[in-house]
């Protein structure tokens, strides 16, 4: 899929309720190859947040100069300040060897996919559709109409994960976690991805093999 | 790859010295997902092996009429002894939703792959060429010639590695386990082996998170 030495760009992503988030965090404390891109924002900076490492702080016009440059892998607007994946910053990181983990709903990751074709998309499936509606009520931060919203636009999103690569049902976080980071695993053995294999020292080799063998 | 809940055919493979067959018990150990098929051989039955569990033993003349019959998916003779995996046996295998490990030489395995596409082919690699050379003389099992000649062979298979999906460096036994172990995790997480999701509740649902609201 991608490039020799190269890392991927890998996509978290599923409806509201299936716990891509918690997988998300778990996945960063584990792998030390994993690196969580920063996101530019028009979102003033909260107290300790430090730019360049928790985001990139700009003001609306700024973000929409990168808008217009198309510097963006996604963007959103989300209560009126807007949030967005620089793909210089996810670039850089993959060149240099890292794995860019984003956790990101499914309209986002559809339209990743257009632009990143090679990139590893997981679908994170909560373990039934009535287990979605159990966790979405649990929250309870929304009225009674925006869960019902949420919860149609589930159904629909699910009929989305035929484009991914991988599905992982989460129904028990440590078992989901395993299985993401199995696949971080796996995709870092594929054929595509290995080193050249050195190969040219036959002559030197059978040299020290039949000293070896003669000792 | 495979068809939903069906298993997969798994195809480890690689030089000799590169540690394939540890490789394999290992796995076998952990995974019970994982069968081992049934080999058919020529060779008579040692004390305590059983036909149909440690091997099926047909004579000579029963072995050709199953070659004649296009019954396998390989087979070799090796010391005036057949040896073949039965195409009929991976299959039932396979259809009952087990993944069936088979570990095999280069040749073989490139055999394999001119009839099953949709194996997963992982090549076992040994760290280096250098310690390749150094496994196979520590053997000691062979002749110089043998061990040249085996030597150089590696290099030749070495070649073959992009023909398969995986390739797993042996450098620590319990670390090349584990990545083989990932990728079965993760093949079996592939978006085209999931069982359909039911979504065909969504009223039914919609009034239970209505009941549940209002509670």
């Amino acid at each position: 899929m991608s490039k020799k030495n190269h890392g991927s760009l890998i996509i978290l992503s599923g409806p509201s309720g299936a716990g891509k988030g918690t997988i998300h965090n778990e996945l960063l404390k584990h792998d030390s190859n994993l690196k969580l891109s920063v996101s530019m924002t028009t979102r003033k900076p909260r107290d300790g947040e430090v730019e360049g490492v928790d985001y990139f702080f700009v003001t609306e016009e700024e973000f929409k100069k990168e808008i217009e440059n198309n510097s963006f892998l996604e963007y959103a607007e989300v209560h009126g300040n807007y949030y967005g994946t620089l793909k210089r910053e996810v670039e850089r990181d993959i060149d240099n060897g890292y794995d860019v983990l984003l956790e990101i709903d499914i309209q986002g990751a559809i339209n990743i996919k257009a632009q990143k074709e090679d990139g590893i998309f997981i679908f994170v499936m909560p373990p039934s559709m009535k287990e979605l509606k159990n966790r979405l009520v649990k929250r309870g931060t929304e009225t009674k109409d925006a869960l019902i919203e949420r919860f149609k636009n589930a159904y629909k999103e699910v009929n989305e994960m035929s484009k991914y690569n991988y599905v992982v049902i989460n129904d028990e976080l440590d078992l989901a976690v395993k299985k993401v980071e199995a696949i971080l695993i796996a995709e870092r053995c594929r054929v595509d991805r290995i080193e050249e294999f050195d190969v040219n020292n036959q002559e030197e080799l059978i040299h020290e093999l039949l000293v070896d063998f003669n000792n």
